[in-house]
């Protein structure tokens, strides 16, 4: 049909409140996609079908997820932006919304993600906070952790830091920038590449950690990536202190590139220079 | 007895979890008090109450509340501050513990109070830290409302921002320090005074916010605190986005002046020189 128009979307979420991004068949567990289809759909008054730029896992949060659906209804940006998020459940909004042209895929158009990891490395649990960072309460050296990440720079066959069930077509993705910064208590880990697989940040955060307590050496991170084996890696850090911060797109889209969610964090890492 | 110790601890919590810091006596509600005391008595091994430097409101959250508690029980301060934790539910947790001499009265001691208030003035609700910010979709005028607020400085009668079920014995209050300040979308205000009257705090923020939206003049705030008269003012300003911060206390008594819970805006605004 003719008059099918394609939308794009940011979505902010907490990844608390959701078992992960992906619609279950089987299960009535919440998810970020069933969410959204459910009011948007709504919204809409015809089944609508979601895509985003990068599935997350459960616990897992986004400030800037984008998303695509095509509709063949007339409604004003303002009147879906705010009919979608007055039907969303708490911990889910639509920042931003705006038509797109037909051709556009939030995840097939998608050229570059952005990913941040925050830590609490504090010696005691805490109580703000507890489920929107990692509590890690051995002290970590972010300058040894900075220093092994930036052997991830590059285009690199990442297996090494690829969960099982990873349905990329291939493991070669290329690391833009990585960084690792302290902040008083909290450690600040940033990553920029072309893709993700799946777990990859966690993974790599499995490796940063032990190197981080001196553990291991710094030389170790390159060690990792070049067995290509999972095996040689460590831990799969927890997803509470993960955060999807932003997608890159090739060409003009209209779609905001700065982090359209903000977290208490966005404008410090922003006045300090960051992404 | 003469093997009464008395203790200290600074506690984190995030108000959303709660009904407010009171225990209850007609109704199961959750609370701080009521948690820390069942927590306390767990690992005292006999019934302890605990009294706090200020009582906090349903959703109103805390970095740096101080306690006290008085046992006859031998622990080790690692002990009791893990024991405790244990046995805390999620959203409070110890921060730090020690002995104190057996004069040291939480409440009574304390000679100064710091509070934060957190406006996420943003036109689209947000997802994450839904709960620990006030959102406020109508742009606001920081320096307008740093300028007004200026008139609350010094020794006043606070009347006007007194809750009428305040029990406070003197509405007389020094106000040392206040501050409201943008760093992107977030706006903090910061306010430094001996003491606060019931909901002083989110009374002062229901006539800076429409000053802030210029619907009222920067002169506003000095003839509110005049008329000594709560219906001169304005809404009171939900609690979600209120912080207590900390304490102050003459002398040395040990207790960590530092806020001591990290939320992911303290390193940044100690960055800043604040407080």
């Amino acid at each position: 049909m003719s008059d099918v128009k394609r939308y794009a979307a940011v979505v902010e979420y907490n990844g608390s409140y959701f078992h992960g991004w992906q619609r279950q068949k089987h299960h009535n567990e919440p998810t970020v996609q069933a969410a959204l289809e459910a009011a948007i759909s709504f919204v809409a008054n015809h089944p609508v079908s979601v895509f985003c730029a990068g599935r997350t896992d459960a616990g897992v949060h986004a400030c800037r997820q984008v998303i695509h659906f095509d509709t063949t209804s007339q409604r004003s940006d303002y009147g879906w932006l705010m009919g979608i998020n007055t039907n969303l459940p708490m911990g889910v909004a639509v920042q931003w919304l705006g038509e797109v042209e037909p051709e556009f895929h939030a995840r097939f158009n998608a050229c570059g993600r952005h990913y941040r990891y925050i830590i609490n490395n504090a010696a005691v649990k805490p109580a703000l906070l507890h489920d929107q960072m990692t509590w890690w309460r051995y002290p970590l050296d972010a300058t040894l952790m900075h220093d092994a990440a930036q052997a991830l720079l590059g285009e690199h066959d990442f297996s090494a830091f690829r969960a099982r069930d990873c349905q990329a077509n291939s493991p070669v993705k290329t690391m833009h920038r990585v960084s690792v910064r302290r902040f008083g208590t909290l450690l600040v880990v940033e990553l920029h590449a072309s893709a993700f697989l799946y777990h990859m940040v966690r993974n790599i955060l499995g490796v940063l950690l032990p190197i981080g307590q001196s553990r291991q050496p710094v030389s170790w991170m390159a060690e990792v990536l070049a067995s290509c084996d999972r095996r040689q890696a460590g831990i799969t850090a927890p997803g509470e202190g993960l955060y999807f911060v932003g997608v890159d797109y090739p060409g003009e889209h209209g779609i905001p590139c700065q982090p359209a969610g903000p977290t208490l964090m966005t404008p410090f890492l922003d006045h300090h220079g960051a992404q």
